[in-house]
């Protein structure tokens, strides 16, 4: 509809997989995307830290700044995107001054601005800049745009996801193979489908920092990524995945925000979810995000959440924005308007509960347990205790009614505590969907 | 971002089930949505055919025009929003009027798109006016805009859905509950969940409204409803449902389009698709999408379909758009550069079948049905030939492996001539996800 031909005119800062697939993207699809844009979007400049590393792509046709700090002046610049990553340190500085210097900026970074988006945000509309952030969430499923603007009429009543396919990889190769997670993790590394310090992704780092980004788009909230509970899936046991199943559950990931009646409740921890969920049927490495919505009901969107190609696409997906001329608020309400709930504390949480207890077989155990559940005010939905081995340890499992995080933490303690219970009990949260 | 606070004021011509549903959700919601797009979002006009019609919401205090032409020049509207439905008639008349004249136009008109899309594209652009449609496809599924934007950096290999959900909700209660269609369809008449004339669901027609614009958004080409190979539900058995699951499959009503060697294929019919593949998981009046992106791989979209929030939350959505500013040719490219490709004859399709054949049971029988495949050179992937009843009538169920579709159809009206075979073969396409 515009006229305009000059070309929209990005620097690449950062050259990893991400970085390296925008390129290919940009140059395999060049014409597809000047005829959907109207203009070319072009190459204007590259920079990372090392020019002669060996990549999946060649770089040395394009312009090669030293310095990325130098892109944020260049007047024949008009987006930096920022492909470096890290909460802190060159991507803190390079975002930050593109933006105070009015150019837009691009990111993948869901650390950044899950813990410096609302002031990043701020500076961006204070000097008319875009900050883009698609490829941030969930790689190349559009949800970032689609809570912004496609579901923006909505009120969102929960938003839930699977947002790290590491983790979510794992989970299902334990599920399948019945294996420990420390096999499978030890698998997944030699495989690379996990780092070698793995703890960003099945500690629920990675996942809470996406969390943070779909809850401030989902309640036009800043980004509290500092708030949130997060429980990674170490703990997960093969004994848990299988009674899961007998229950009719899968085991996930789970990142949950929400705004209850005690304001913003953001949580990343394994959950229950009812096998037939559409959630539960994301496997393997793929990302899987539900919105809530007031009038449209359920959204779901699924597909690959990391890797070159379809963090590529979402990268490309903001400058196809930019290059079109449009433009929305950050997190979709303008920045000085964003709210700021107090935070549901994690012992207001209010859910059912799948617990695992190991106990001595004899008589009169049950009736101990049932007890104490009984003076917290939490209800036994299910139990199941199969297999007699007096004297010796023999699992039990329950699932709870709807009852209080606090609740049940108490409870649990007790129950810790007890003399005929052997191990420390082990809890999930089950989630209703 | 923008400073303007004037209200967007837009006229809701037709006032049945989604126009009633978004007046209510521009009352609810206005405060929310003045907060995402920096302006209110008015109701300026209302037309409908009675205007003292019982409805879901009260509309006297809104501003009545008799004849929604009279809308087209009058200066205190921006936005014209087509409710009314259908191919020709007042819809057609109001959308070219009112983009004549320059104003934007919003639409749930999928049937008008469908087969005049490329025109009225044209004519916006020519005066500069948008044209959005996000509520004729998939409801309340932001699909319009994840193809027009979200995933806008890809060129997309296939996109395949089940678009309608009272033939999606017909199938799942057939395969749930063993019943004929004719059964189902009269239950779901009388739930309200079905049409008295339940043809454009059932026969596919609106399904493959929906389609003709995904093809369109996918590809980047004109809208040619004309062309899309057209058969619905009403052939399906409780039978096939049952070997269907057998086999390893779920039947959906499935349009699929893709580029092929041969041109543009469209094609909106029962298939067969793998239990575990994600669109199989679409059940009841769900719809659910799934464009198959070059780099960023499978992209799952689903939710509701139909009904007054879905669709009352996709109109507004397109409001939101124009409240903020924000501009996309109608198609994704500019009118001027849709493309047209050739249309891919039905016969050229390439693809596995399902055949059920009902036979007299007798010696020789398979020898003579595999020499007419062998002729045909179709090639035998699985058989079901159970139960004995010799002399009498029985089933035979097979599968093929790729072949064409002229090569199976001419297969089809030889064994059908069979004295063997008492029935016209049953074939149902099998699509590979």
């Amino acid at each position: 509809m515009t006229t305009v031909r000059e070309p929209l005119r990005v620097a690449i800062v950062g050259l990893g997989t991400v970085g390296c697939g925008v390129v290919d993207l940009l140059r395999r699809n060049a014409e597809l995307l000047a005829q959907r844009t109207g203009r070319p979007i072009a190459i204007a400049a590259v920079s990372a830290r090392d020019r002669y590393k060996a990549r999946s792509v060649a770089v040395d046709q394009l312009p090669w700044v030293e310095d990325p700090r130098a892109l944020v002046h260049d007047p024949s610049i008009d987006v930096v995107c920022e492909l470096v990553g890290g909460v802190e340190g060159i991507a803190r500085e390079l975002v930050t001054r593109a933006l105070q210097a009015g150019k837009a900026v691009v990111t993948a970074n869901k650390a950044l601005l899950a813990v410096h988006g609302a002031e990043l945000a701020a500076l961006a509309e204070s000097r008319g800049a875009a900050l883009a952030f698609e490829a941030a969430v969930a790689g190349g499923i559009p949800i970032v745009k689609a809570l912004r603007e496609g579901l923006a009429a909505n009120r969102v009543n929960r938003v839930y996801g699977i947002l790290n396919g590491t983790s979510n990889y794992i989970l299902t190769q334990m599920r399948e193979s019945g294996r420990e997670f420390a096999a499978v993790l030890a698998e997944a590394q030699a495989l690379g489908y996990a780092e070698a310090d793995p703890s960003f992704d099945v500690d629920g780092i990675d996942a809470a920092h996406k969390l943070a980004l779909l809850a401030a788009l989902a309640f036009g909230g800043r980004p509290r990524f500092d708030a949130i509970h997060i429980e990674g899936i170490r703990h997960v046991a093969p004994i848990d995945i299988a009674y899961a199943d007998e229950l009719g559950y899968r085991i996930k990931l789970l990142g949950v925000a929400r705004l209850t009646e005690h304001g913003l409740e953001q949580r990343l921890h394994p959950c229950m979810v009812p096998k037939d969920a559409p959630i539960a049927q994301v496997e393997g490495v793929l990302n899987g995000v539900v919105a809530e919505c007031g009038d449209a009901g359920p959204m779901v969107f699924e597909g690959r959440g990391a890797g070159a190609g379809p963090t590529a696409s979402a990268v490309v997906a903001d400058l196809i924005d930019l290059a079109r001329g449009n433009r929305v608020p950050v997190f979709g309400v303008p920045a000085d308007a964003l709210a700021d709930p107090p935070i549901a504390p994690m012992s207001a949480h209010r859910g059912s509960y799948y617990i695992r207890l190991m106990v001595v077989d004899r008589p009169g155990v049950l009736a101990e347990i049932a007890a104490v559940l009984r003076d917290h005010e939490v209800s036994i939905e299910a139990l199941i205790q199969r297999g007699r081995n007096p004297g010796q340890a023999v699992p039990i499992v329950l699932t709870s009614h709807e009852t209080s995080e606090a609740a049940m933490t108490a409870a649990l303690a007790r129950i810790g505590r007890l003399a005929s219970v052997l191990e420390t009990p082990r809890m999930i949260r089950i989630e209703r969907l």
